[in-house]
This record gives structure tokens, C-alpha cells and sequence, in this order.
């Protein structure tokens, strides 16, 4: 890449993060709800939050202040990366906490195979909750039967038991293959569609949790994540369609401060 | 992450990019060859090219023209995420191209079960050498047993026949940590020390090529990848110590023309 590219894609980036969050502010606006009156309590919007740290350079005493924030602010999870699953699980054993696991993260690249063993393992060290990465290549090479194939393999690894969400990667797609992965989700019976890895590029946005949750139905779950670093942009996410939320900001979306974990 | 940390991180990537960028420039001039005068032929050098093409959105005649490229210039392999194994091994069956298979990648951040499962996968499937990432959350907790069992359960997956390269992701790294990686993967017995995923963040430098052959000696393979985009940043790298690079722009280092390809 050239120092233009570059540039470009600096631009292009800093220009959508701009984007998504004024469209998260306009959205709130429109919605005529103000800060003050959402209608969300604190409390409630913990239980929609997946407290997540996923960065390679994490280490271990981060992992503890996030399963001790988790605990302490009743968030719905903790989600790591399956090499601290068994880890995170035997902190938050006892509490109310669930333990969400990402699978193929965060390219979605790795064969099915890879990603149906990586989901029985991440079971069985104690993971409640399983997040796979869509096998985009497949889906943008028009390989449909591939990516539906490539969801089946981890939902039969989940069985009935284990809750699966299937990241899009939205950022990547356009609004057909963001339809057309949807729908392959809900013919898959998958329990939640999910838009972002929060790796490499945009996280969720307004537009993109209002047409999956149009495309999905009123049934299924949809998780918003990428990017929602505080409380105004946490509600108007809930309030465009979305029912779970992923951010390593929890502690900042709740109270306002920012935590120190630094996730 | 809020606007002045993104500010630092794009400069910091920028003026980590322009770092590297002048330091093989640097390196060349100082190693007294010049542009036309580099003891490396142009069919050499495309021997040490493992062609690479590993982003989520690529799509299938991408992989195609990865293939016809890497037969037409000769080059050693075809580096691939490990769902495309398969497809890629058969396109280039009969060649001397091999096949290459990254293995938690980009993160390292599988568990090691699923690591040792995606590799015996990959292999199955035509793979004849695997680039696994190092576990970088465990060495950076000093859990350096977990990065050496994590190594060792690639490195059984891959008996005596497959090559294992293990991808270090130095900008990630202390100096002391990259000299700690360098000293498991080599009480470990793998063929190659790897700088870089070329996701994320920085890519291969001189300083960490040469830091990397000093610490493994004069046997071990080094891998320099990430960010070498022409002939003379590789044959800077080779003259500091590498043995293979890793590369998109295989093409262009050895032509000096852009490929089509755009990865």
C-alpha cells in the first residue's frame, strides 16, 4: 500500500467512525427520547452487554478485572478468545455471568472443521456462549452453500444448549450480502446475527442493526458490536433493533467512567 | 478508543510505517549494494517469496490468480488462511509451488487443541507448511510453559514432514520478549521464526530480522513479513538475515510491477 492508500483508508476510517457515531446520537434525537429519559435503567442495560477483551496483548490481570467487572456490574457475559475460556470460566463460576467464546476470530477464515472442534472445546472448558466469524471469502465469492454449511458445523457443535451468534463482519459487506448472510443464519436457526469482529475496520452502526433486525425477524437476537463506547450510543443500538451489546467499554456505557482495564 | 487515542494510533501507524519503510532503504545503503548490483537475480529471489493472500474479503478468482502467479514467477509457496487450503492445493498439484497454511491467525489466540486440530486439518488438505501465531497474550502473562506447550502441539501436528513457521507479531513485542519467543521456538526444534501477521499492526523491520537470526543462530529459518512491498525491501531483509518473506506483492518485487491481484 502507498502512502495514498494509506491516507485513503485513514480517511475513509476516521470518516466512518465519525459517521456511525453521529448516526448514533441522530437516531437517539430522532427517537425523541432524551438523555435523561430513556427508559433503560442501568441496571437493565447491563444485562444486555457482552464484557469483552479480545486483544492479543492482553494479559492475565486483565482478564481478572474483567470477570470482576462483569460480576460486579451483573453484565451478561464475559467474552474472550478460546485460549482464556477455561480461565474466565473459573472466575465467574458461581455468579450470574455467562462465558461467551469467539470462534474463528477474527477473519473467519479457519475451515469449518476447525471452527465445529474449536466450539466443542470451547464447550467443554466452560463457554456458554459461542460468536463465530462468518467465512466472508465464501460469502463474496458467492459460495452461499459454503457459508451455510460452514454455520451448520458450529451449530451442530452447539447443540441446543449453547447459544450461537454468527458475526457478519458488516463492515465488509454490502446490503445484499448483509441480507443474504442474515437470511442464511435464520434458515440456520442460529440464535443471534452479530455485525462486527471490532478487528479491522468499522463496528456497528444504526443502519446496519435496523435492516438486520428487518431481515431477521422479531424472534431472533441481534448483537451490536464494534465501536459503542458509551451509554447514549449503548440505547440507540437497543432502540434500532438490538438485544445484546459487545464492547470492551461496558464499565464507561453503565457509569459514565471510564474503566481502567483499558479494553 | 476516543478520538486523541485514534489520532496517536493512525500516527504512531504512520510514522511506524515510514520508519520501516526508510530503515530497509537504510540498511540497503549501508550494506554498499546497489539497486543493480544486489547478488540476488530477480529468479532467486522469487524462491524465497511465500505469495501470500490471506484478507477476508478475497474472493475466489483472487485465489486463482494467487495460484497462475505463483507458477508463472516460480515462486516457493502459496500462503493461504486455512480455509482455502484445499482450493489452492489443487491449483497448483503437479508445480513446485507448496502450499502454506496460516494457523490461528491472526491472533494466536485459539486455544492449542484447536491450534494442533486446525494444523492436522490443513495438512490433510494439501498443506505442506504451517505459520501458526504464537500465543501472545500467555507470553506477555509469563506464562511461557503455555507458549511452548501451544508451540509444541503445532510442531506434533506437523511431525517431520511439515515445515512450521511461528509467527512472533514483534510489534506486539518487548525486545526481550521477542528474544524469549526466538529461544522456546528453538528449544522447540521449528523451522522458522516469523516476524509478522501483517494484520494489526507494524510488519517486519531490519533491527527485528537481525535480532531474530542472532538469537536462533545460523540454522534456523527467519521469515520476514508484513509490509515488504518491492525488491529492494526484500533483498534488505535477506541481506539482514531472512531466509523466506512473506509476501502480497510478490509480483511487484520481482517485477517492479503491481499485480492485478491487489492483495
Amino acid at each position: 500500500m502507498d502512502h495514498n492508500e494509506l491516507i485513503d483508508k485513514i480517511t475513509n476510517e476516521v470518516m466512518s467512525r465519525i459517521k456511525n457515531n453521529m448516526t448514533a446520537k441522530d437516531a437517539l434525537t430522532k427517537s425523541g427520547v432524551s438523555d435523561s429519559k430513556l427508559g433503560i435503567s442501568t441496571q437493565e442495560l447491563a444485562r444486555y452487554i457482552d464484557h469483552t477483551l479480545l486483544k492479543p496483548n492482553a494479559v492475565d490481570t486483565q482478564f481478572d478485572q474483567l470477570c470482576d467487572e462483569a460480576i460486579k456490574y451483573n453484565f451478561y457475559s464475559v467474552c474472550v478468545n478460546s485460549s482464556w475460556v477455561s480461565y474466565v470460566a473459573k472466575k465467574v463460576r458461581g455468579t450470574d455471568v455467562k462465558v461467551c467464546s469467539v470462534i474463528g476470530f477474527p477473519l473467519g477464515e479457519s475451515d469449518s472443521r476447525t471452527k465445529a472442534f474449536e466450539t466443542r472445546n470451547a464447550i467443554e472448558n466452560g463457554a456458554n456462549e459461542i460468536d463465530m466469524v462468518i467465512c466472508v471469502s465464501a460469502l463474496k465469492s458467492g459460495n452461499l452453500k459454503y457459508v451455510e454449511e460452514d454455520i451448520r458445523a458450529v451449530k451442530r457443535a452447539c447443540r441446543s444448549t449453547t447459544v450461537l451468534k454468527v458475526i457478519l463482519e458488516t463492515y465488509l459487506l454490502t446490503e445484499s450480502e448483509k441480507v443474504t448472510a442474515c437470511e442464511i443464519c435464520k434458515k440456520v436457526g442460529v440464535d443471534f446475527v452479530k455485525t462486527s469482529t471490532g478487528f479491522g475496520g468499522g463496528g456497528a452502526t444504526i443502519e446496519d442493526i435496523e435492516l438486520m433486525r428487518r431481515t431477521v425477524g422479531p424472534e431472533m437476537g441481534v448483537k451490536a458490536s464494534g465501536g459503542i463506547r458509551d451509554y447514549n450510543s449503548a440505547i440507540a443500538m437497543i432502540k434500532a433493533g438490538a438485544t445484546r451489546i459487545g464492547a470492551g467499554a461496558g464499565v464507561a456505557i453503565v457509569t459514565g467512567k471510564k474503566s481502567e482495564g483499558g479494553y
